[in-house]
């Protein structure tokens, strides 16, 4: 029996900074570089979220697309064209990176699909062309 | 021990229609959006397949491509410039969505690399750069 | 002094068919290739809109790019999710190739937007990632 | 006689806001939509820096890339990883719109060459893949 | 009245190295860097081929891409798969630059086309995603 | 509990022959086409390597991307801008077919990154756009 997901992408542009008030200057642009510049730098983020479940014969799809579409960009709209550091309260205690940010957006979108039975396998988040997330359960 | 797959994206135009009978137009409206328009409409396919096996010592290959290149073409001559709904035998009493274009499309091709021992792994399906359907056993 | 151009890009997913009852099959089946298959096939188009003109000194922009968007896809609905040849009136005593389809929508954009001294630069059309046609004055 | 240009693409990563201190925040809201978040948001940008002159017979070259490429970085080094609106002095009193960015950049890196003789024919800066704008003289 | 261009992309794979016997080793690293690898390196090249001219009214085409295709792969065989310096005769003494490899390319290209009245405007060549070189007359 | 992987994309340009001293020029012609030109041919490879383990609270973070880059560089150093039949020890009694180039590579950045914990989940090899193999443990 075959095994079949669906994957949509999404696009948001955010920004963030990389600092730990715990850390010196010193140490912070050690570990942070370029990514401690105070007021936050930004990204084209890419989104891919991947669904998986039975095909609806009827429809001949796991998942509507246009409720996919409207549910994963309802949650984004927390993030897209926003500071992360201070926009959100996600990141207050941990360093919004291309991984933190992935695991905030699998928590929230596979509870959010979950409620209606909807099954998230995967996301990868791009945060360039060139640097990638994955998280799955 | 390493396992190793190669992968050949091939490319396909091709045009489909979402439409049920048994239902009302509102309804068909309602789930499946501007794809009812009735003469079709297309897009420009990638299709993703991954194989898998041993290396062969001499050649340094899994599959010879232009093997996987033939056969897969040929498989594809029944899809590539046709409109899928009417020019094909495989969605007559299902919708030609992503996802069961990607099924329709792994079976064909898993049956016939098979009877020469290539192992099928994956395909992938994109209809747009931000939609794809993957298909695996 | 500097000239700017912005440009936008947008998509829209359609089916073709090439064909001339003038011809015979084989006429049309040597110029047109697998294009004539009767029920057509389709593209993801990809629509670049390249606009110029002053900068506006408060906003910064040449052109509001959510007008610009409200403006093209307007124009772009008459041909998105449509078979070009049967669901419009263009291409009844035309072929719809790239250059055709060019053509027509710069012409129509060119007039919906020179009515607000909007001016357009020019458009390039792509029918497929290696394919692409550009129209200017 | 043929003309020859050679093109370098560079990327940064950087953030910005658009707010005007003199409107409303209703007229700013009505301008610029989501971009007056206050701590501002972030892009990747791609800039594409096309240069032309005499080929030199010895190097084959219009310019030896190594040059240019720190040239050019030594330039974008005050944007990357920046908040353009405070961490830079061009958008003091301009919007740092896709449109006023290009032609910053423009400014800098065609002074900068042709300190030595280069000549910038036209830089191309994208915001997003689907926006960008062209600036020449 | 608009002008109309059509473009088509071709690929080809082949391996250069820049080097001049005239020169030390040492002027040789420093003007070509990695390029003087004695045995070569390689690169996937992209070629863009825009032609302009009417558009004949039966066929709606500025040419046939079928004959495009034939005429520029023909002359590209030449170059793919090889490697450029030892393998061709266009670079006994010249350095196989993009700059280089885009004019001798734009030259035969043109030479052909002209044969039939197909006029070549410009060519660009990408050696990488981020570098490449435009040629016109 | 969620799995998480970074992934970061590294590009390399290389050439290389495919051949068998052991086999006829015809037999070589017919597995190996076009690659089996004397002094090679080349390819802008991108290599995406995949690393999991467990984020560090502080800096959030799988492995800093400086190291990961660092150490990745280090590795692709004896291949970039290299013939690899020649300029490597390793494809002396095997083809560089992207498969065995990925299971080069792949054993190399393993037992690397391994020395200090870090976990290399699998790698992706493309050597043209619609070329790629994978390598996993």
């Amino acid at each position: 029996m075959q095994k079949v997901t669906i994957s949509r992408k999404f696009e948001l542009s955010a920004s963030h900074r990389y600092w730990r008030d715990a850390w010196s200057e010193e140490k912070n642009k050690k570990e942070f570089g370029l990514c401690i510049s105070p007021y936050g730098h930004g990204h084209n983020y890419e989104l891919h979220v991947t669904i998986t479940g039975d095909i609806n014969p009827e429809t001949g799809m796991i998942v509507n697309l246009t409720v996919l579409k409207s549910r994963v960009k309802n949650i984004l709209n927390q993030f897209d064209h926003k500071f992360l550091n201070l926009d959100t309260d996600y990141f207050k205690d941990k360093i919004p990176t291309t991984e933190n940010i992935a695991l905030v957006l699998f928590e929230l979108i596979d509870e959010d699909l979950s409620k209606d039975g909807y099954e998230l396998v995967r996301i990868r988040l791009y945060e360039r062309h060139d640097l990638y997330a994955e998280v799955w359960k």
